[in-house]
């Protein structure tokens, strides 16, 4: 049992993308990680999907989300559901930066492109 | 994969507990969890484990864990980290509401008390 203190997204070497792993592999956990990000007006993650399921809870800011051959509008306030190996991408498209928290169904999260290669992701995840 | 606008914690049978079952098992996630609650000041969970692991992200109020015969007190910002099949009890200690996110690795949560049995929870984990 731990209580962690430190949850600010700090930069990443993706641009635009602030993160911070607020558990995971790292704090001792075998299938749950839970991550913090802030995005940049007009960045975006690059198109990938993870061999677990994720979360993603807007806290702030507005989201696109590209999946499934549709873009749908989210808003602080809403949730992303997100099934295994589903292939997305999120674009910050408001004034403020995107702020979100996300929970993946195992840890460290596998990350891979549309065409299933790995992307080594620059943090702990 | 969908986008979820439903958030609010309500009431439960629980006294003082507010809860919303954000993503789980209802919205066709097969091993992850996530919820909101808010806890009034001076109430409490019961002693319970989960057969799983479990992040607390404590976002307004102050807590106490009473978990491992310690007692921790943990505020907005901070984070647990609840290892599977720990005994644990949160407490609202603070003037304001205890607003909690919480991830689990497994849906629906299995909830038992401190002797192993059975917790029927007043929603769909």
């Amino acid at each position: 049992m731990q209580i962690l203190t430190n949850h600010t997204p700090a930069s990443t070497p993706i641009p635009g993308i602030d993160h911070v792993t607020v558990a995971g592999s790292g704090t001792g956990l075998r299938h749950l990680s839970v991550w913090k990000q802030s995005m940049a007006p007009g960045n975006a993650t690059p198109p990938h999907r993870h061999t677990c399921e994720e979360v993603v809870l807007c806290i702030r800011g507005i989201g696109e989300l590209h999946a499934e051959g549709r873009i749908e509008r989210f808003i602080a306030g809403q949730t992303i559901v997100i099934p295994a190996s589903v292939d997305h991408q999120l674009i910050s498209v408001g004034p403020e930066p995107l702020e979100t928290i996300a929970a993946f169904s195992m840890t460290p999260v596998l990350t891979t492109s549309p065409q299933g290669e790995v992307l080594a992701l620059p943090w702990e995840s």
